[in-house]
């Protein structure tokens, strides 16, 4: 592994992407990626009495069906790297727990996905790792309680808003080699607009994104047409087109290749305003749509920034801003 | 790096400690490490309107003095590991923001530090690092406030709880030679023995410390009198006697070698009944006394186990019981 530029790593080649799953409910079956999403919960409670347990049982099988997909089992993992949107990170602390595999726990809201396979992967870099299982989940009806009102409050909701994704993804990260490399992580730095608004998670994840994103081009001298698809996480329709104003302003156009997961995973019908957010979205995702046309040989070069609104009830209610982080990785089909 | 064993990661040996600082309320002074603990706050809001605000405040200058301390500057810091008790972590997302240094988020709960200087040091292993900054902080009155009850609402303590300590520490880990070297790692599997009351942590927490330190003795073929000095992070009096218990069933006698940071940092007359906690407990007297220790040649062979309570406020009102999570280092004098 080695550093370019000021931020972006450059692995040797020996991180790899061999296993995958993705599990959603129905509202996301019903969207742009349907037809990718093989696995879909019909009931978003799993059976449990809350939703906080249902998304851990969405959890630990999207976790198994990854370690399946990749043809390992449970004892070949040797870390867990995840995190997800509950506070404390408690679906993947619960998760771990059953799986009994060394834990490491990250937070970086709805850019978890792409911080723990960055980390794995230069961590399998280092080489005293073979598997590293990376995944993440949220829950739409755990994330509305937590951040914002209660289901059954029946609240409104603000025109810029967007829906928390039910879903999760899971990725076996490993030096055995596959079709799918991971080629460059970029890490990248908190960025703080002054959005106040805790439904306008678009406008406060957008400075993350372009930070990043302008970072990785300037370290590694590339322009966004050299890539075949860039994704961000769930920055939504508005955020994706505040991201696009300030690539612009720093010289980089964002063109068809450009899509934002978010914006994206509904359909219009579904009237999901500025369209789907949380951790899980661009995990899902990914283990789908992205890897599916990687694997068919439409996309070669992939960017996928997941981005995260890293906002606090406790620090929202006392007058303080959305932070934001997003990070990167470069995959590549080989 | 390599592994040794199942969990226990050897590095290369290019992993050194270059800079430390610590920052404690009023309270810490007083204990038992008191003539260790230089940097003392007087106002544990730092002159801001909540606890959260001062919380961060403590955590910006602890950074900033670790930085100093390595006679390194804030450019060049390559990276930012990180977290603290906050939901979202955000003290640390706001610190990070002022720092505009890439940032790995991790949650770990009270095992932050050990997990943060864990990963650092794997990663820069790897090759693509010089220097990483690594920090947590706690705070007492911000923690009772959103884990059990605002201090105004003045509720009685159990006799097993244990007081969480204001403070944090930082440190900088780096390729940079430097006479304290950190020689192994043992990142730590979760476990719950069904401990629901969120007052006693040390009992959730010693089934944590114990299965990583076994791991480890097994991985390295070592025992306790292999080190001069055992600590663990914040079990208190009471989980560091489970601690020892649980250890004897295994097979291994830690003796006068070993203490708990929680149990510890407190003097008798103090009255914190089982002693500190919080993430800034083990972080503090790692970056004074333990290291210090090291410094004038006292203890060479040093085990730090963090130990981390894993609970959340929803999952504990669902009747869930709490996870724990124990990460290890090994740091010699050189």
């Amino acid at each position: 592994m080695k550093r370019i530029g000021n931020q972006t790593l450059e692995l040797s080649g020996d991180c790899f992407i061999i296993g995958r799953a993705a599990l959603v409910g129905e509202k996301e079956k019903l969207g742009t990626y349907g037809k990718y999403f093989k696995d879909v919960v019909e009931d978003d409670k799993m059976g449990e009495k809350t939703f906080e347990k249902g998304e851990r049982k969405m959890l630990t099988i999207v976790n198994n069906n990854a370690i399946k997909n990749s043809g390992l089992k449970a004892k070949d993992i040797d870390l867990y790297i995840g995190g997800d949107l509950m506070n404390q990170i408690v679906s993947s602390n619960y998760v771990a727990e059953e799986m009994q595999v060394p834990f490491v726990g990250v937070y970086a809201a709805c850019s978890t996905i792409t911080e723990s396979i960055g980390v794995a992967a230069c961590l399998l870099d280092g080489g005293g790792f073979e598997n590293i299982l990376c995944s993440t989940i949220s829950h739409f009806s755990s994330a509305e309680r937590q951040y914002r009102y209660p289901l059954e409050f029946g609240n409104q909701r603000q025109c810029y808003s967007q829906w928390t994704v039910t879903g999760g993804g899971a990725f076996v990260v490993s030096s055995k080699k596959s079709d799918i490399v991971i080629k460059k992580v970029c890490f990248g730095k908190v960025q703080d607009y002054g959005v106040i608004d805790i439904a306008n998670m678009g406008a406060a994840m957008a400075p993350a994104a372009c930070d990043t994103l302008v970072a990785f081009f300037k370290d590694t001298k590339t322009k966004p047409d050299d890539y075949d698809f860039i994704a961000t996480g769930d920055l939504g329709k508005l955020g994706g087109d505040i991201l696009r104003d300030l690539m612009e302003q720093q010289g980089y156009n964002l063109n068809q290749n450009y899509t934002d997961c978010g914006h994206s995973i509904y359909s219009f019908e579904e009237e999901s305003y500025q369209g789907g957010s949380g951790a899980g979205c661009s995990a899902s995702v990914l283990a789908t749509y992205i890897i599916d046309k990687m694997k068919e040989g439409t996309f070669k070069r992939v960017l996928l920034l997941a981005t995260g609104a890293l906002m606090s009830t406790i620090t929202n209610q006392q007058g303080d801003s959305i932070p934001s982080v997003s990070h990167l990785i470069e995959l590549n089909k080989v």
